[in-house]
């Protein structure tokens, strides 16, 4: 007997027939023998609803309201999952996040799991019953209400089994795993069937939107084991794990990119102890988040400084920088926002040299110019135009024959 | 600085609009300074919406889990005000039942309240904030959510009042006040402006719906004057509160009347110890409530014994009685289901003979044949055909001079 915690989006709870057949299913593992926790997020459209409600009165409401106003939501999905759970004969409890109790800090709209008491659950697991448990949202210590963010259900599924010590944390979506790169992108992208946490990490932080950020940073913490699946296709999906021996066969495991990226240049600064920081921190004290870093080695005792922000802040970094400029005595501050990221993410590249030479190759045969080049320890990064996203991405795709299951590939 | 509960009802909040007119009441009630704690109904048509989506999946769900569904109407609804207070400048902070904490026993659907903690809501009430409080809701001992049946949301009010030790609990409707009669039936009806508990619980319970008649209750029992006032026009309403020296002055308060009402009446019973249990006993067996009996003195060794149900209980009590009867060896079972019933109340009848009789003139007058009487210490009722009850409401209403002021009565 396996204790199992499963997580339903808002889609795959959209509608009362939805819930009915994500009844099922929960039904249907519960009859394989599994002990389930099954938490779920507000019915699509329902969060958008409410705060449409409350921006129908100021466009600025006070975050605890808020809180207490979006939370209903799951709460609307835990009492619905439950009547389907029992109309099919199979024993249901409904537990919002203050019932759990999921204790959390007292940041309103984003607030962070800090305990969960997972007494109340096993003791109904032990007599026999499924649990649903309200997503995103916990209560601080003073009892009011509070929700992790947008996507917080994730984390919450995770949370839960991390305190349950959970078999496997199951993240149904509407995709049916994780892909070695985007499909809408290439289309001979190729599901995996494992990954690591790290590669996982850096294929979200990337911008492959499969799961939330913060969930698996949690999972790879507490030694979740997480599996992402369909909740309307049958099907194994993609685990999420730790690193094992099968898995050092692929030297890269996926090709991850983000569209929203800028960079920015100062050129000439006096190279002296002291001067990243004095470019970075005005950049960073406007809650600018800065991305890749580059510095290359000083010539005539001035040297280049380089950094990428996301796309929307742009236009504030770049005036930061021109004033920056002025105080430091630079020659001339350039930017660009029509750049692109793409990277390979693999735990393989780890002890496999020439993996970056096979992707400058790649790159040089297609004619793409790369701007900027970033390196960890799993994860080659390269900033291109705009225009060679796609081409880039299907190059590199190629190149390391992701197309292929592990072991077919070179 | 008086400490007040108003209570606004789901047709005062059922829009965004009617929403933010609520919280300006409230805040004038705040600037003219007292302390307020506000208890909300869901917005109109939202218990109903989240019903609905329940009995898609089944037409019995779990009363538990249907408690955790509705419970969200009233907690939007607590969200929305208090961000429609903030945003007027007016500090408030809402409050589910569970969060207060209202203590109920686990009667799911039809809780009712133990105790309340009015700690956390005394202490926001010191640091100058209005309380919103979510009605109609509770937990029971072991954090599980219960909802007071519908209208409960009154019932919150009062025990928040008692809890409180308020000066005033104030339930906003959409009638300005209580009537003397039913102003449908009788133009010329008055609004009065107080009333005793005593005759409210008559009236309500004779089918004048201003207030849910356990909220009544309650308020007289913790001795909380409850004051029933228009959520859309300006006025001081109808006062609830105990009988004093001004209140002697009207011998008759108001006219009830029931429209609902079937008689049942059983010939010729043994006239022996025992027969009214062995005639009403099957009859409450069936959960049928019996409202008025009535038993002759005997001739003959027999006896009639006449009651009245509620009209949609006829058919069931006619069947019931008449295996009765086989049983008893009555002679013969008869009914009438086109009957109502017409009382007058007024705690001055306690110290004034004649009323029954001014009553009886009146309606002998307009020829109208009263089929069955029954009296307590504030209130005399009659039976009289269907046909009848606008007539004698008017009759009774212009006999005892319910159109004038109590001090210009005779």
């Amino acid at each position: 007997m396996s204790l199992i915690v499963q997580k339903y989006g808002g889609t795959s709870v959209g509608t009362v027939e939805r819930i009915e057949a994500v009844a099922a299913k929960v039904a249907a593992a519960r009859a394989r023998g599994d002990q389930v926790v099954v938490v779920v997020s507000a019915m699509s459209g329902e969060t958008n609803r409410l705060i449409a409600l409350a921006h129908e009165i100021t466009p600025t409401p006070s975050p605890r309201e808020m809180d207490v106003l979006v939370s209903t939501g799951e709460q609307v999905t835990i009492a619905l999952l439950s009547i389907a759970l029992q109309k099919i004969g199979c024993p249901a409890r409904s537990y919002t996040g203050g019932q759990v109790r999921i204790l959390t800090d007292n940041v309103h709209s984003k607030a962070r799991i800090q305990e969960i008491d997972g007494g109340r659950v096993r003791a109904d697991l032990e007599a026999g019953r499924v649990v649903v448990v309200a997503g995103f949202q916990g209560t601080d210590e003073d009892g009011n209400i509070t929700t992790l963010g947008r996507g917080g259900s994730d984390t919450t599924a995770v949370a839960m089994a991390a305190a349950l010590e959970a078999d496997e944390c199951q993240i149904f979506t509407d995709v049916d795993g994780v892909y070695t790169t985007d499909p809408r992108v290439e289309p001979k992208a190729r599901k995996l069937d494992r990954i690591t946490f790290e590669e996982m990490l850096e294929m979200a932080s990337l911008g492959s939107k499969v799961l939330q950020i913060r969930s698996v940073e949690f999972a790879g913490k507490y030694n979740v084991p997480l599996r992402v699946l369909s909740s309307f296709e049958e099907g194994e999906g993609t685990l999420i794990t730790f690193e094992d021996e099968d898995m050092e066969k692929a030297k890269v495991s996926g090709i991850a990119f983000s569209r929203d990226e800028a960079k920015l240049t100062i050129l000439g600064v006096p190279d002296q102890p002291g001067v990243a920081y004095s470019i970075l921190g005005p950049v960073s004290g406007a809650n600018i988040e800065v991305d890749m870093i580059i510095q290359n080695i000083a010539e005539d005792a001035t040297t280049d400084f380089t950094f990428t922000v996301h796309r929307n802040d742009y236009p504030q970094a770049l005036k930061i920088l021109q004033e920056t400029a002025e105080v430091l005595g630079a020659r001339e501050v350039i930017g660009d926002d029509s750049i692109v990221k793409i990277s390979i993410v693999g735990v393989g590249m780890r002890s496999h040299a020439g993996i970056a030479a096979t992707m400058f190759e790649a790159l040089a045969e297609e004619g793409i110019n790369i701007r900027m080049i970033s390196t960890s320890e799993i994860k080659i990064s390269v900033v291109v135009d705009e225009k060679y996203l796609e081409l880039g991405v299907r190059a590199l795709h190629d190149a390391f024959e992701l197309d292929r299951p592990p072991e077919q590939a070179a």
